[in-house]
């Protein structure tokens, strides 16, 4: 592939499995040749694309607008009330805006908001192999798409600046939207009916709603990524399967579940060596892990 | 413009404003210039992008589909029956199968089936005038989309070759699916559920969720698109509203209600009026109809 384009990767096995698919999905003469419109990557976001400790950005915001709103609630309350809990403060915090009004609002948080160990700011958390990772699949003839947990209207807010991609290819959770002619015009205003929750076995049914194609390479972290990766490896082209492991505590963190849902990694972790999957070992595996900040 | 790249228009106040409208979004030195990412375009399928009488494609299969599975149901009953009618004849013919089933069983159709009345395969009851807009489009730097009322997955066996539109941009309604490893692997089975009935004010709300951006452009025929147009409209850019008029008894159908659903054409006629939106007459703005068969 000529020059490196993936700088941050160190010489590994997981570096040398990415290279070796997409030089033999992209070379015309290669028996795994796959043309351009069915290059279709997909990648989860928290865990998978940025730091999800000590919690998801997105819950940052709502614990922060929620504080704002005159209904502070604390982490611990959270995870004692499990999902009803969580699921009310998302309707406090994400219903009621018109989504302009609501990109606003994220948009000023974000500008604001640092990460509490590192300082950054959330999108700074980022990390940089795998940028480098979505650059070299772009010009690699890819469509990259995100198939997040999170919500897609918040992810939008950040995601088409940091990650290059066009808002269209940034899906997560969905509320469901009303459509209404305010003073200023028409507007969807965003209500508390949960409609998708992106996750587990929905991942699949989301590629199916919004790509209508079966991806060629899937990367996740959680047992909530399974299934999008079960869905990918059954590709009839060649595919290529990652799953990014918690292993630095020193630069990022070590853990092998999700900080606040709770998903293991146990079932992804057996389906990737049973099959042959790409672990990535973020100690051994990346010699930076974000971008130069500031 | 140079050539007339659009043969089958004729030179009319509709081509006019349609041709003005691309030259002022699209050149540089104008004061309406929008850039790339922005011209995003938006259309209706039935009735605005190819014929709907005696009734749509996708309901002429499901007649004959429930006539080959034994469950024969005529179009009178089904009138009679209303919604609920319509809503168990798609459970009965599009739920229970694989998303990979449904794509055959539909492509199977599709070959054989033919239009009562023109003795066509469908997909040749397109409009010539609106294929060569969305050829132009494409050529213009716009993203085209369809957003229907019709099924996700009919419209993407057939309408990605018709329109040249990638999968991801033919959307409509949607049915659940439910994920499962099956014998042959993971699969997405179509269930009768229905999660989006892709109509009215549902429009805008989806193009939010697949899109992400408000269009420029947006193309319909009934009241059921009246909301995406007045989205369109409020866009902070220059923007068209186009809204095709059936006046051609002859060549196509006369006709100002929805042959199935009876959405009118009232209040989006008004809106055109009221808006200066560009109203389509089919006998007068159309020097073809349908593209050369066979």
């Amino acid at each position: 592939m000529g020059d490196d384009q993936l700088p941050s990767w160190r010489d590994t096995p997981a570096k040398r499995s990415i290279v070796a698919f997409i030089d033999a999905v992209t070379s015309p003469d290669s028996a795994d040749f796959v043309p351009e419109p069915d290059r279709v990557a997909v990648f989860d976001n928290d865990g998978t694309l940025w730091t999800e400790q000590p919690m998801y950005a997105q819950l940052a915001f709502a614990l922060d607008r929620a504080a704002e709103l005159g209904h502070p609630i604390g982490l611990r309350e959270l995870h004692s009330g499990g999902m009803p809990a969580l699921t009310d403060l998302l309707k406090l915090t994400h219903a009621g805006l018109t989504t302009g009004e609501f990109e606003a609002v994220s948009r000023r948080w974000l500008a604001a908001a640092r990460h509490p160990r590192s300082g950054r700011p959330y999108p700074a958390m980022v990390y940089q192999p795998m940028l480098e990772l979505l650059g070299l699949l772009g010009r690699s003839g890819f469509s990259c798409w995100i198939f997040s947990g999170g919500g897609t209207d918040f992810m939008r807010t950040w995601a088409g600046d940091v990650y290059g991609l066009p808002p269209h290819r940034v899906i997560g959770s969905v509320g469901a939207t009303e459509f209404q002619l305010g003073p200023d015009g028409p507007e969807l205003v965003k209500t508390a009916t949960i409609q998708v929750i992106n996750d587990g076995p929905q991942k699949p049914a989301s590629i199916h709603a919004h790509v209508g194609q079966r991806p060629i390479l899937a990367a996740g972290n959680t047992d909530g990524d399974l299934a999008m990766l079960q869905w990918t490896a059954a590709s009839p082209f060649r595919t290529l399967q990652l799953v990014v492991q918690h292993t630095d505590g020193e630069r990022e963190y070590a853990y092998d579940r999700d900080p606040i849902l709770g998903s293991g990694t146990q079932r992804i972790h057996a389906a990737a060596t049973e099959n042959g999957w790409t672990l990535i070992d973020m100690a051994a595996d990346w010699s930076a892990v974000y971008p130069p900040y500031p």
